[in-house]
């Protein structure tokens, strides 16, 4: 039997392709070099999660236009603006197994390409006319950037809550990938229930996506991630497996999960200690399962939608978003 | 008599004070963190010319709505944005006569900070509701990266030419100029006559003030400039008195001269001495004339319009651009 994300491909193949031409379309930039920086990560093997998301929103709310395609690259240039930008902020070595942007090209040219991209995105946002679309990406990058920021002030915060960690997470990953959902009905010009549960959709299954991701970091290896494990415990990033466990843990446990947390030059020893008691306090199981209910949330925000090959791919994105190795 | 910097704060004072109150008003975040970092930069005496220019031009072409100091902040957030990158591109210590915000914040800080304020001012741009001023506001964010960019990858680049310069300069300086004016005729409703002169007067201004900044380089000190004279050569970015200097000298002083821009570590008497070779060839008194040309144009855009207050303070500030100290 094929696996989830093979199938996914098969049925999603020609939207695939289509993305991806139009990704390359609207690269539009007198620069070379440009296109080489926005390049190297942009065609570095990325999903396409997020494109083919609004892609399939508009369809399923009877979109037969010729742009949806066109306007889908708004969120994978966004997603890769923040990812280089990220690159700096995290001091990334790796991204998609290959070396991050800005320890090839510079810190600079990093952050003036993310730049670029954003306005691509913006550019293109205006030429879908849609006042309503143009302000959700206006929202989208507030919160993104508000996320990453309270992100980043929050590191080595040891006190960090399950609330704050939602807040953030709300922010920086599912905002956009809502966005990318709301933004296709609204060019379908689906109605307000149609728009609110596709809203619904996109925001459950962002969050079930980055909770994923934050397993990852500690329950997958480099190769299939594509960028160190455990690199999020290294940055001083409290994620919510360690959010719980640590809530849970008895005081001698807690102290020396702290030690482990606070030494950012950890050895594979003491990962590994801490990654036992993210087993023993229940933080791995408690994160698996917050995730999967927002996956079954996501999914039965599609069960009023009239059953369809897209209404059916949709519901395998909202499990591959938990059910993936990088 | 008053300066002409006192005469046109005199005039243009109601409006700075609406800006300024605007300014703070849609610095809108529930970081603290977020305020801070941009509030630094944002509220450290800026000029407010490129808000000042959008109210003008919306006033000179018949607005009298309620608007126009809300999308003018638009023009310093984007301004502001910029600069917060630009200060990490340039590893800048000084920057308005304060240590520049990523010396104190860091990096990571000040590049999310500057995707925070680039994000409000899509959010501001998007409540015009009007696509033109939106689509303006993307081809100025994608103009001003590719210039900076440009400008980044020329870094060092001793065979510049003036068509190159020109080409940045309008990039990185005039089109964000020429866009507060351009957006202040478009949320006036004006005609296209108006719009194109009001494109034209911005353009030309900006140019004129960008070849300022880059004679001030030279010819300021740090005092007035609020950052250390002779950055650009430091940097290794050529500027019109040099490329023009450059070109006119003969093979004996071009050598001293490169030797000079070469040494990113050059002293104070290596400077006077480059500066004596942009006297003694030109490059000084050519920018000057150029920049010169540029605010004659800029003012010829404005001739007829009918004679008014607002007109007068305009034509002033075309003066202004290239009659300041810093």
């Amino acid at each position: 039997m094929k696996s989830l994300k093979d199938r996914i491909v098969t049925l999603a193949v020609k939207d695939l392709e289509a993305i991806e031409v139009a990704l390359k379309e609207n690269l539009v930039t007198y620069l070379g070099f440009v296109s080489d920086v926005a390049g190297h990560l942009l065609f570095a093997g990325g999903k396409r999660f997020r494109p083919l998301l609004m892609v399939l929103s508009a369809r399923l709310c009877g979109y037969n236009g010729e742009y949806d395609k066109t306007f889908s690259v708004i969120f994978e240039y966004l997603h890769t603006a923040t990812l280089l930008h990220d690159d700096l902020v995290d001091d990334a070595a790796l991204r998609r197994g290959k070396a991050a942007a800005n320890k090839i090209y510079g810190n600079a040219e990093a952050v003036l390409v993310g730049d670029f991209l954003l306005a691509r995105s913006l550019s293109i946002a205006a030429r879908t006319g849609d006042i309503k679309v143009i302000e959700a990406i206006g929202e989208i990058t507030e919160d993104m950037s508000q996320g990453e920021i309270h992100q980043l002030i929050g590191k080595g915060n040891i006190d960090l809550t399950e609330e704050e960690y939602m807040d953030v997470i709300r922010r920086k990953t599912a905002t956009l990938i809502m966005g990318a959902c709301r933004c296709g009905a609204l060019i379908a010009d689906a109605g307000e229930d149609s728009l609110s549960k596709l809203t619904a959709y996109g925001y459950n299954l962002g969050m079930a996506f980055q909770m994923t991701d934050d397993l990852l970091d500690y329950t997958s290896d480099a190769g299939d991630l594509g960028k160190a494990a455990g690199a999020d415990l290294r940055e001083g990033k409290l994620t919510l497996p360690v959010i719980f466990s640590l809530k849970e843990a008895g005081s001698e446990d807690r102290q020396k999960m702290e030690a482990v947390i606070r030494n950012n030059e950890f050895t594979d020893d003491d990962f590994r200690a801490l990654k036992d008691m993210l087993e023993k306090y229940g933080g791995i199981s408690y994160t698996t399962s917050r995730a999967s209910e927002h996956v079954a949330k996501a999914k039965d925000a599609l069960s009023t939608f009239k059953a369809s090959e897209t209404r059916d791919l949709m519901m395998m994105l909202a499990d591959y978003s938990i059910n993936r190795k990088g």
